[in-house]
């Protein structure tokens, strides 16, 4: 099966400018990518990163430049042929038991819903589907299926989803992660303290 | 087994403040805790809900007050005998079959990771464990069960990591939410709206 890694080179993760200097956000960036793709790896999938702009760093899989917006990457994708599946590249706590459990469940399309309304990954077993990222995604995807007679499985992960957009979501990664986005926040001085009662990221 | 709920009477939900009036709290806190415990409610645990003031509504389950802080509370409940659960009363997104997938989850001690460094439920079967649930919670929880010699199990899910506390998490319940305290919100006219292609919650 497919799976198709949408990677935007520019300005990536621009919410985090208020903790990561320009160059550090695409450093970070390729470190949760290539977090994402050794999660792909030991399965029979064949990801595809499909990227607004030629990368500047060596990508582990297979590069395709394409500089459309979000939604109609993914639908040519589904449009090539199903089944695919549709991972962020922001998430850097799932690994490859994750994407089992998403390959496990069953339904004409499986959603892995993100925190704050978000689709952080799916796969697509019927191209009757298509997608809106805008807005409260999760809800608009389980309408587009259930428009199209489709049936929805739903995987039920805090792993797959915690995106890292804003500075208190590196909480998450420093508390729960132990791969390369993890360490490399650590290895930039990064950890949390404990401010109010509340945890919040620190740097050295 | 038995399971713990500690629930706190006394200006229950204060973060919620900027959007819900005290009298809102305490009917939306008794509202989730009424979730909690149907979520628990089918399978063969003993539900005990440990509150800070005797509560002025009916809880469907055994009430117990104790006034002392929350780790007094919950490390008196472990000496009482193991194995025992402790579930937080702020979870209106899980249902019995989270808590299967926690009492199906091998290890001395068992974790629900919640969002921002916290642990939302736990199974503690060695009375060799004790909890601090200030601070970075589930590092200090890892922690302690290490220097004790146990193993330690956790379940990874967003319904158990979704704890409520403030505004922006209403967004959850509203999105992903289908029982008591997700229909209180709606009743109250809540709803989610897209402002900058992100979500928040509006009230009508």
């Amino acid at each position: 099966m497919r799976a198709v890694i949408p990677f935007d080179t520019r300005d990536p993760k621009s919410r985090l400018s208020p903790v990561l200097e320009p160059e550090e956000r695409e450093s970070f960036a390729e470190a949760m990518l290539a977090d994402v793709l050794a999660a792909l790896e030991p399965g029979d999938l064949d990801p595809e990163v499909v990227a607004t702009t030629d990368p500047d760093f060596l990508v582990p899989a297979p590069v395709t430049v394409d500089e459309r917006p979000l939604d109609a990457v993914v639908d040519a994708a589904i449009e090539a042929g199903t089944p695919v599946a549709v991972v962020m590249a922001d998430l850097p706590l799932i690994g490859p038991a994750h994407i089992t459990k998403l390959r496990n469940t069953p339904g004409d399309v499986v959603f892995a819903p993100g925190r704050g309304g978000g689709t952080n990954a799916m796969i697509v077993r019927d191209d009757a589907f298509h997608v809106d990222y805008h807005g409260v995604s999760i809800q608009d995807h389980r309408d587009i299926a259930h428009e199209a007679g489709l049936t929805v499985g739903e995987v039920d992960s805090f792993r797959f989803a915690t995106d890292i957009d804003d500075p208190e979501d590196l909480v998450e990664v420093l508390v729960h992660g132990s791969r390369r986005a993890a360490n490399w926040l650590r290895e930039a001085g990064f950890e949390v303290t404990v401010v109010d009662g509340e945890p919040r990221i620190s740097r050295d």
